[in-house]
């Protein structure tokens, strides 16, 4: 585990009566500024690490930019909290100031949120995906083995993308849940990878509109999270044919979109 | 509780080897538009319900405006997800730029962020607050009891704002940890009861830079976290003399900044 995504603080731990001094392990928290080109598109409080997997990431599920042959150069820029992208595809301006403007991706009220997707999707088609129950229930136990910088701090969120049979294709943990979902998809997508038809994407955390955005531009056809979806997660899920189980831990889930074998 | 913050929706719950229909209720989530005047400042994504104590919350806490005073008018604007908010004083367009710039209203690195808080902050003086150690073991219970949209959900951050000696002054919900906050200190701001000297703000989540921030400008004196507290919020806790209170649960707590008695 690189050390700079953890560190350690003098901490006075208070239980029952007891008073000792130690060192305490916590999450690192930096804010990030992604750059394409000249241009500043966002500036993020993330985790440092997988720093290039979150730039291009943000980019694709932000639908800047559509495939790993429009970025040229991911590099540092003077600083390490600072990442420049140069891209080989010019940056359509509306959709960044639509960003800087609601910092959320989407419109105003859910309908035109949920048209803002539909734009941003381009009209790919989720294919159904074959989930067999026993794959689900192997998920949480999965991530959680694979998240050895929460396991050390506490304060990590996970985020994991199977595939269809419950193999491990890549996870990334990061102290925001927006980012590491960013930093497992842009990992997959400089890869090559995307769409990634026939995978799943796990959560730790809880599943809200835009971690269903990202799973849909993405072309990942099934979201699990451990913790609970919200209204409009489930909206949107429906909308696009995205299977989307929520509460998955301890051998139970609930399927709030699509269907499982 | 307001029925606009929750929903039904209809679930399939699998659960060793049992396949059965229901409802679930779930956390309702919608953007919210907040302009001062003619000007949109910030889109959030928020559980509906108390939207103008988290525009006022939204505009103090980003320090674009100080008072109550300051506040002309608030309502609803064409729109349930639309707040507007009239003010008796000029917006600094430079804070608004930067917040769109930034989405977490902080610069480049670690060290500029803290500068950043030091503008806003405004060099008001954090008076160091004696808490006693039974009085901290009791606010998660006291949070949790009062969270009632969290426990029809299991998907709303709860924060709460707690005398010194453990009674209750104001909580709010939100599916958005940082609008949990703006909630619960633009209500007390609305109040007229800002700055919250001898007081203690408990969050259900973990609390980074952002929520640290935020106490800072209320001049809430200390913050406990149910959850982990990141690097960069011990740091921002220590320059200012906030308390940090992180893992307060179960009897249990550890301080990262400042004293308890």
């Amino acid at each position: 585990m690189p050390e700079e995504r953890i560190a350690s603080v003098a901490v006075t731990r208070i239980a029952s009566g007891s008073v000792t001094q130690n060192e305490d392990v916590l999450a690192v928290e930096e804010p990030l500024e992604i750059r394409a080109g000249e241009k500043n598109v966002s500036v993020t409080m993330r985790t440092p690490g997988d720093d290039y997997d979150l730039a291009a990431g943000f980019l694709f599920t932000e639908a800047l930019i559509r495939s790993a042959e429009d970025i040229e150069s991911i590099r540092h820029w003077g600083s390490p909290n600072v990442v420049r992208v140069d891209l080989r595809v010019p940056i359509d301006a509306s959709k960044l100031d639509r960003h800087f403007y609601t910092t959320s991706s989407c419109g105003i009220c859910g309908k035109s949120s949920i048209d803002a997707v539909r734009v941003i999707g381009g009209g790919q088609a989720i294919l159904p995906v074959h989930l067999p129950k026993d794959v689900i229930h192997s998920l949480p136990n999965l991530l959680q083995q694979h998240q050895s910088a929460f396991r050390a701090t506490g304060g990590l969120h996970g985020a994991a993308v199977f595939t269809s049979t419950g193999d491990l294709l890549r996870i990334r943990e990061d102290i925001g849940r927006h980012n590491a979902v960013d930093k497992v998809i842009g990992s997959l997508f400089r890869d090559g990878a995307t769409p990634l038809s026939d995978s799943i994407l796990m959560v730790s955390s809880r599943a809200s509109f835009e971690l269903v955005q990202k799973a849909i531009v993405a072309g990942i056809p099934a979201l699990a999270s451990v913790g609970a979806p919200s209204t409009l997660a489930v909206q949107l899920a429906r909308e696009f044919g995205l299977t989307l189980l929520g509460f998955v831990r301890d051998e139970r889930f609930n399927v709030y979109s699509g269907e499982v074998a």
